[in-house]
């Protein structure tokens, strides 16, 4: 029996030849044989030339997921292999690391599949019908590559039911300790695997920590969504006078302080639980100075929709944060919203500089750490963006 | 008598107080008093309303340019101030440097005024008719701030044509070498302080230039546009197995050979003359491979007319590069013409990738050294762009 082959529209195979692996489903002229859900079919163009092969899904608007642009056997090799390149641009990147993603999806060329490694476990996103077909044939590469002692399958992502999967989280195999302590920037802090929010740290984020621990010296701190505090044990470190962290989770806080303690940076740091745009407005009300302000919001455009709402929650956030700024002051601030573009993060901190009178200098613009690395024709692999700002 | 003052007309106090310090001749209402070319004069919104202090030059189309958004006086003193603030954010983000641009125009609040520092000897650029006028409290400033032990003063920038100022360069005071060497990054190098392009070094690259070098161990590199071989140093010290340099001017071949000489890297480099698009071709069609593929053209796009021919300049030398690209292999790939903004560098790059048949990887999107700094309101000040890609 020959594969199954779905046929692209004339010129639709643009995109795909251009790097992206999506096909949605209404890119397809059709499809030839009977493939199941989750099966590996051929993907060719109009002319019925070879692209490559992809997981077919046809329950999801991206219909199908382009695995390889060969001919090669989709089994527990070829995924072994696609982790071991994965895993040597790591080692490229970010040298003798231990906590950090290993695998990013599609970036990785492993749409659906995403790996963080803390130590010697293993916290692993199986986020498309693609990989949960495989499960077994991805279990034994990564066993294979990567040696975990333990690892947690995380299929808890809201993106799991565009593809009609359950949603769950839970031991894949092997031990995983109720709470880990990892090495990360040479610092030691706690990772939930079994529950944490994403995979636990959020580790796409720890290069732009070292830009704010590197601008921290003998400056007073602001630090808005602390989350475990990570951003404030950094601006520790840098030498602040003292940080004054907020977020409105008890346990983010609880986390926070036992990082802090751990990492013997607990006398500089004040924790202090609320609202992290209330608390914003009081300080700025009080006529409070900070040398450095870091705001690191959870993402505020879930969608589209909310574009314009989330848009004016940055630029309120960020320009009470501005306002704040001491002369030469210098603002660390995010956001990893994928619809607000760097473009439009941009347009929205010139605003609130000009609402808050307080002209700004650019000295870096930044985005994911590069163990989350971009594909250069899929914006939607890019996310995270992170400006460094100086009042002048 | 009181000063000459200029009214903006009607909601174009806007870009203004977003933080930016240009006025453009037709965004004036009118201008109370009769300033003389060069001189400062206070700006005012329609109303009336004070937004700060600009020197005022009606031949420009940017008519005039904020000093301060305050009311002190312009004097030594003010722009040692200045110069004394610039410096701090070098101490900051680049500490002990020795050969590093120390005051950046707008950037610093000093516009018209850019000084690179090559170890005691600086390269002032005078570009504006307002700093030309107040050449003696600006060099009053620089002595009493970086006390140099010589200055060249460099207006020969095309840029003071569009100032109604004659294009000059030689010595301002004190003494300079007819050669120099410097230390950046570790190399000594050699400047040419009299007649070198724009200042000598293109210090702006210096962080791109490492990024290359965290790349280059154990590959076989090539080397687009050359110049003086900085871009060839790095990779032959990050441990390229062998470098490739190319370029089209003699002149700058001879440097290159020097400053590898200098730093005892000369026996893994190559230095080839020719014009870097048609030795890339030649390379491509005799099959030649690279672990990493460094292009750092002069800017193919001089105005925005020549927007598409040098679009395609872009695209076309970064194609053959990417098809020259090992499995893995790295390009680091600039462009540092202002017309070309990020959008549209990565819409280049993404048609190279697909022209060339590669899909890639983004690992790293940068821009200008921190010393280099933007104003977050002024797209002006921005017009690097480097990209950090990988053959996937």
């Amino acid at each position: 029996m020959p594969p199954s082959r779905l046929l692209l529209r004339k010129n639709q195979d643009r995109r795909v030849r251009g790097g992206h692996p999506w096909i949605f489903s209404n890119e397809i002229e059709r499809v030839d044989g009977a493939p199941s859900p989750g099966d590996v079919i051929e993907v060719a163009d109009a002319r019925g030339a070879f692209l490559g092969r992809a997981c077919w899904n046809p329950h999801s608007l991206i219909a199908a997921r382009l695995l390889t642009r060969g001919r090669d056997p989709i089994d527990a090799s070829f995924f072994a292999r696609r982790i071991e390149r994965a895993v040597r641009l790591r080692e490229s990147v970010l040298p003798g690391e231990r906590a950090l993603r290993v695998v990013y999806g599609e970036a990785d060329q492993l749409p659906g599949l995403v790996i963080d490694r803390y130590g010697d476990v293993l916290v692993a996103q199986v986020l498309t019908l693609g990989i949960e077909a495989r499960g077994e044939m991805v279990r034994a590469a990564i066993e294979q590559t990567l040696k975990p002692r333990g690892v947690i399958r995380a299929a808890d992502s809201p993106l799991r039911s565009l593809e009609g999967l359950p949603l769950e989280r839970g031991l894949w195999w092997g031990e995983v300790p109720e709470r880990l302590e990892v090495g990360i920037e040479g610092f030691t802090v706690e990772v939930d695997p079994w529950r944490g929010q994403k995979t636990g740290l959020f580790l796409d984020q720890r290069l732009n920590r070292r830009r704010a621990e590197s601008r921290a010296a003998g400056r007073r701190a602001l630090d808005l969504f602390c989350y475990q505090g990570e951003w404030a044990l950094h601006a520790a470190r840098g030498g602040a006078s003292h940080v004054l962290a907020v977020d409105s989770s008890a346990g983010a806080l609880e986390g926070a302080g036992r990082n802090l303690e751990r990492n013997a940076l607990a006398d500089r740091v004040s924790l202090r639980r609320g609202d992290a745009f209330e608390v914003a407005r009081e300080l700025e009300k009080a006529g409070e100075r900070f040398g450095l302000v870091m705001v690191d919001p959870p993402a505020l455009i879930k969608s589209r929709k909310s574009l314009a709402t989330g848009a004016r929650a940055y630029r309120e956030i960020n320009r009470s944060a501005i306002a704040m700024l001491e002369e030469d002051g210098v603002l660390v601030t995010s956001s990893c919203s994928h619809h607000l573009d760097d473009a439009l993060f941009r347009q929205v901190l010139i605003e609130a500089a000009r609402a808050a009178h307080r002209p700004l200098r650019v000295l870096d613009w930044a985005g994911e750490a590069p163990d989350h690395p971009q594909l250069l024709a899929v914006p939607e692999t890019h996310y995270l963006k992170c400006a460094v700002l100086q009042a002048i």
